[in-house]
């Protein structure tokens, strides 16, 4: 169970926009929300969302008709919803571009989402990881997985359709769901560290949902896979949509039935088990660092560390 | 919160099996496996399951030899893992082919897991969960959604890769997230149903998460859209692969805000609040009935309406 004192709303859920799925096969209704001033346009190019070059995480969004003007360049043109009768739509251009199309390249900078999460309100970094989800699925599906003929998208980007007559497969959006799990032995928690992080990172145990497997299943084998320890419990956290490039971040808390750690598939470098004084001097002197404030991996070892003391680890680690 | 008294594991769920997940780039391991006598074939064709025709639900099991004078024509062969040493693998037949290979019709009879899952145990039902959702991606993945060229499965069918040497995408097992969720208003439970089911077949909510949305946002969402109920609060339940063809299935409850139901995407041709009696007289008099009692939707219903009396539902809906 989550803290209730905290939000119970990851950063990166775009929960605050109406989808309005019921339109997405409404031609009409498209057409003219297409055209319309009101509507918004967010650019994606190479996975990345542009920003405005002179100031801090201002996101540039274009207008129906700049958005017009740039359509013979683009890839897919997404409907992601209303926010307060406004219309937002995601552009996608081709990641195979070397460059922007210059129109956009004059407009500021094309930045990963990542680098400036930090400094967006909650609504809008929603907003943008839901425009970099939805284009990614399409750059990857161009082309049909059952019989390698063309794809094109319909009902408003929200589904891709092959163009061979005789396959005319259905492709839906693709989200790849991974569990994520602070594991606790007493007073310790379990955090581990891959090599190609930066010196001193570590962060909870993750990996990807297989088919077959439960939520629970998966838990108890990456852990075990990763560091062979045991789960005797998993307790669902919360869930983050981590569109990097198409994860949804499925968090638990679980209890450790042994203690000895062996890294047994070498996907981490190291694993250990901090007790929140060793992580508290750690972070203090520079020798550990943590994931980004905004990620569910910081929230699930907030939840640990702080034991009530609300806004502790962030204190700890000068983030406050 | 599940109810601790029943066993978190769900049907489908493949949490038996050692995934063995270090071995599957092991060639020399995994060719001694592929010949060993003791080692096990599940085939799969059109998504369907071998069983014994004079048997209740007998899987039938290739041994090495078998599997190895069908493998020029089998799609895929994946390794599930291993089961106390014994090795699992799945073969996939093609999709396409009217009738399944001749060797196999000769041992028994394709059938649909849903079936004839009621008479399997978990282990066993887990395993061919497994199984028919893995073949089922081969099928579906056989060319590049990049770039449109074939791709080749390897390390055991975990992976498989594009043959465009320019491309060379590297493309993973999908496995999509749906929630679903009995959301609850005083003392009574909403459940709806879709046009194409049995007569008087009601079930719980269910909608897949798309890009961009935590799992609690997909819970708000579908409720909404499916029934004009606005959603209050959404407490995870648990959890269970559903590999028809190849979704994850999240269980939620929740409470609603409001009462008065509206179907506003029109997916359901009718939703219904359920008092227990309601509910209860429905069953017995054959007006409603149930998702079959290895769902999670089953259980969900289960878990509000036996509110502590455990095997009330099933015991009035005549399964016990």
């Amino acid at each position: 169970m989550s803290d209730p004192r905290r939000p119970q709303r990851n950063f990166f859920s775009a929960g605050g926009i109406d989808r309005a799925s019921v339109r997405r096969q409404d031609e009409a209704w498209l057409a003219a929300r297409l055209a319309h001033p009101s509507s918004r346009f967010i650019p994606v190019w190479r996975l990345q969302t542009l920003f405005a070059a002179d100031a801090d995480a201002e996101p540039i969004f274009l207008s129906a008709r700049e958005a017009e003007a740039l359509r013979p360049c683009a890839d897919s043109t997404i409907l992601l919803g209303l926010v307060e009768g406004r219309a937002y739509f995601a552009v996608g251009f081709p990641s195979e571009a070397p460059e922007p199309p210059t129109d956009l390249a004059e407009l500021g900078q094309f930045q990963d989402l990542r680098r400036v999460a930090a400094l967006l309100d909650r609504e809008m970094g929603g907003l943008l990881a839901y425009a970099r989800a939805m284009t990614y699925w399409h750059c990857r599906h161009r082309y049909c997985g059952v019989c390698g003929s063309p794809t094109v998208p319909i009902h408003a980007g929200f589904q891709r359709l092959c163009t061979e007559e005789a396959c005319g497969q259905q492709h839906f959006p693709r989200t790849d769901p991974a569990i994520i799990v602070l594991i606790r032995s007493g007073g310790e928690g379990l955090l581990g560290r891959q090599p190609t992080w930066p010196a001193g990172m570590y962060s909870t145990i993750a990996g990807f949902v297989e088919p077959g497997e439960s939520l629970e299943d998966a838990v108890r084998r990456e852990v075990f896979e990763e560091t062979g320890i045991r789960v005797e419990s998993a307790n669902y956290h919360s869930s983050q949509p981590w569109p990097f490039p198409s994860s949804l971040m499925l968090g638990f808390t679980g209890r450790a039935a042994n203690h000895d750690i062996r890294l047994r598939d070498h996907e981490l470098e190291n694993a250990r088990w901090f007790s929140r004084k060793g992580l508290r001097i750690g972070l203090q002197n520079g020798a550990v660092r943590l994931p980004s404030p905004y990620s569910i991996s910081f929230r699930l070892i907030e939840d640990w560390f702080d034991a009530g003391r609300q806004g502790y680890l962030r204190k700890v680690a000068g983030l406050t």
